[in-house]
């Protein structure tokens, strides 16, 4: 995909409607991804994003040492793959070759970019106070990228087990909402 | 609408997805209501959530000194009147009869039931650590209704300023994820 720069202040805009994201990190030469669903903005601008990852997953312990991630946020044209990441586990094996994703070079930290995926989120941890009580990591995004030809992008969401729903319709409601 | 008690251990299922949800409060005879996008799941069960409510809103006072709110979460069906919740201020007004919503008692807290909204989930306030800095509660539900005749919500999705997403259509992955 031949993505463009996003502005910081519209990153809101691709996490609060709930996409299932795929959370790349890395660290001394190793990648992982995972899916999840458990995250929620923070903050406009700069963007801060709550990341609730479990310490039984080994993004955690990628994660907490690297203290950086990608936000890769796909849709349902890659649903099986998405899905096929979090059924394996990504401390023995390469993720990457196993389920057919594409990692890219980042342009600011070092876990990679996912090129099928539309929209990509580089991000720092800056507040690590609830990590111990609750997995839940605060993490700013510094650099964001997307794929403009990607209209209406038909994210996925997760109901629960083997069930997601997939974006449906736009509707416009005058609003004083940010 | 005619609801039923929903098992604590499903409440994930409604909101791991990122629904527009409807947020009510109460306090001294004062009852409050707020749409709000900002929200993750934190834990499975007893089932946690991780609210963002800015002390720019009345609601914030009301959650933060009563310490109880409710979860109401709508669909389409009502989307003008969750988007008119957001456009007025609720310590002068009375939103429900403004907007033209009917609050009822819930079972546990003080913070009023939406009737017209198909899943209510009670909840108590269980750490206020990180409200100074970034005005985030984290609740435990602890009482949860559905009602059972609303197969496949479709439930309001925000996705910045006067656009929203409504939910689409519901596949099924192999999946090993809860």
């Amino acid at each position: 995909m031949k993505k463009k720069t996003l502005s910081l202040a519209k990153v809101y805009t691709l996490l609060e409607s709930g996409p299932v994201i795929l959370v790349t990190t890395a660290r001394s030469g190793k990648q992982n991804v995972m899916p999840m669903s458990w995250h929620t903005m923070m903050e406009f601008e700069p963007p801060l994003v709550g990341l609730i990852i479990s310490d039984q997953n080994y993004s955690f312990k990628l994660l907490k040492t690297s203290k950086e991630c990608v936000i890769n946020i796909p849709t349902v044209r890659i649903a099986e793959k998405v899905v096929a990441c979090g059924n394996i586990h990504g401390d023995k094996i390469n993720k990457f070759e196993e389920v057919g994703l594409t990692p890219q070079n980042a342009s600011v930290v070092s876990a990679p970019l996912i090129d099928e995926c539309f929209a990509n989120l580089e991000c720092r941890v800056v507040d690590t106070k609830m990590v111990a009580k609750y997995c839940f990591f605060v993490v700013e995004v510094v650099q964001a990228w997307i794929d403009p030809a990607v209209k209406n992008p038909q994210t996925l969401h997760h109901i629960g087990k083997e069930n997601f729903m997939v974006a449906g319709k736009r509707i416009r409601i005058k609003s004083k909402m940010k």
